[in-house]
């Protein structure tokens, strides 16, 4: 069967774009949100839920899934999405960045990452070949390259390191991705940090060894808002305009909004639910803390107006008791009330850039959030 | 308005009665399930999938809510079914039992219980009276009275005393019942512990006040099985035929069945729900700890024919997965095919004895959890 995996440019407006992507899974509506399911779970809520939110896309880790329940397993028992029961588009992220965030004792040679699993304390080797074997185990649509991701701020000469190695890796992925199902694609990830030669020199280069998509990775790491986006600015310039471009682990609802306006299609982050577990909601008139005590009386629901039920139909002074009652149902509430503002903030961005009017939706929205709100988030 | 509460007896079969309750927010088929919903929540679980599950009646708990949000402020709200947006029919628990067992430096004296609160270390008073205004301010279909329940086993003298006391408190909350809105139901508390003739005493003695529902107490408290049925059988002979009968705390899908054999109509347990969380789920085929090994690759669902979609859609593998994961959503998905299952167990005892074959749906049923069940409960 001829390759299913296409990218389908559809509106400019300015930087931004949207498009679709098609998979053997179905199509990707961009720019798209992916909701993160780390462990072949979204946290706290039924993948029903997830779908109903509006997300096209789930994605998976690979640095936990092949950990437990284990790569081969979930092959035997018929790829991510059989196990899952996601029958729709899939991303798997490398490994890489949680091999540097999460685990002990690891160590970075050319041939690839050596560390100790969180889990069982045994020594795993994760080499960009065997990063490549366990996404096309998982079965995901479209897999990423092994990187190496740097904490912010950084020396240049660190920054140009991980950049070069990670592109070394990027060859050696592809090569090994020769053995994946025609039905896949594979991502290359510019690294580089915060220097604009290194991401484009590194964009450059991807581009040659040439992948389905490209990502911009070792940002959100502890830089400012700011200096994120400066960088995805002089980033995306520098790659190809019909490849989608993903921006990983990013990140707050505003920080969507202005990287969809420099170009970015695709979007994953812990964000909504993790907040959503802690009382945090995100909605068109800002974000809510909802363990604020002024909600304990309060009748009204988050949002009206809102395509959320939970957002809809439970009043604030009720999800307010849930949090404080230490009640999971709250977290749970929350969670998909952000999962369904997160879509409903790409969907309000994919029309208006194709009625050619993204930096007016993106002023209104903006200001909507600051009418209301009770808090600012950095 | 006329009362709308009503107890309407359908079929017996032996013993076993099945029936249907009219209350204002609706009708409860009996032999009913209540879901235990402590802090108007049920824990874990969105109240759509409890509804999906057929519970036709929740189980709110005073002691609980009148410390946090506050008998008040729920009222202030528009009353419990407003607030938890549960518009179906509600019993609230008076609020005795929890403070035996769960309020630290308790008084009992004939004026009602003095305890401090679990939450703040407040001094409480818990009267009859207020118990009931507490209740009333809820808004709950059924009201409990106070009640003093004893562990078991105890001393004669013991359990006599707080049978009497409990019947002075009896006669208390019947009066202060008396300013209740019209459309609301009361039901008294058998006490005795595992003496038949306090059993009989009290039933008799509460008969006398007259309630419009007569539940069997002081039971699930430690004692074994067998102690518990004896008391059952030899107490629902003592109470009208023409009122719905609740044995409070219990219990395990075997001890209701047995129980709704001896002449009980309505129940209340948190077992489905604690123990879905801790990867026990209850199956036609018995009981299923999820969390055992044996389940790790095991592509099967955990009964196909369910139709609770939990049961059905999701593999072995996967639930068993998401427990050594620390997913919560394992925990969600467990309590669900629990809740199902409670509600197909009454289900099929409200069939079986309109059909006048009780007895063979309690043993077929018995028989197939034995056939294929993975460990055995108390």
């Amino acid at each position: 069967m001829a390759n299913p995996f296409s990218f389908r440019l559809i509106a400019t407006d300015g930087a931004a774009r949207t498009g679709e992507i098609a998979t053997a899974h179905g199509m990707v509506r961009t720019p798209a949100f992916m909701p993160v399911g780390t462990q072949a779970a979204i946290k706290g809520v039924h993948h029903d839920d997830v779908r109903a939110s509006g997300a096209d896309i789930l994605l998976g880790n690979t640095y936990h899934l092949m950990l437990r329940p284990g790569a081969e397993r979930v092959a035997m028992l018929g790829g991510l999405h059989t196990f899952m029961r996601w029958p729709y588009p899939i991303l798997t992220d490398s490994g890489g960045y949680q091999v540097m965030s999460l685990a002990p004792l690891r160590k970075v040679t050319e041939a690839g990452v050596t560390f100790r699993s969180h889990l069982d304390g045994a020594m795993v080797e994760l080499s960009p070949e065997r990063a490549i074997e366990v996404q096309i185990l998982l079965g995901s649509d479209i897999a990423m390259q092994l990187d190496e991701c740097v904490a912010l701020p950084a020396e240049r000469a660190e920054m140009a390191r991980a950049m070069a190695l990670s592109l070394r890796w990027a060859e050696r992925c592809k090569r090994a991705f020769e053995l994946a199902p025609a039905d896949r694609a594979l991502f290359g990830i510019v690294q580089g940090g915060d220097d604009p030669q290194l991401r484009e020199d590194s964009a450059r280069a991807l581009t040659t060894i040439g992948f389905d998509g490209y990502a911009i990775g070792g940002l959100a790491v502890g830089e400012p808002q700011q200096v994120m986006l400066k960088t995805v600015a002089e980033t995306t310039p520098a790659l190809p305009t019909d490849r989608p471009r993903y921006l990983m682990g990013v990140g707050t609802p505003d920080d969507l909004l202005e990287a969809v306006g420099r170009g970015v299609d695709m979007f994953d982050c812990v964000m909504p639910t993790r907040n959503g577990r802690h009382g945090l909601a995100f909605t068109r008139f800002g974000p809510v803390n909802i363990k604020n005590a002024r909600h304990a009386d309060d009748r009204g629901p988050l949002d009206a107006q809102s395509r959320c039920p939970a957002a809809r139909d439970f009043s604030r002074a009720y999800l307010h008791h849930l949090f404080r009652a230490g009640e999971s149902l709250g977290g749970t509430l929350l969670s998909v009330v952000n999962l369904f503002y997160y879509q409903d903030l790409m969907a309000g961005a994919r029309a208006a850039i194709a009625a050619g009017r993204f930096e007016d939706y993106r002023q209104e929205t903006k200001e909507q959030w600051s009418a209301k709100s009770d808090l600012k988030l950095p």
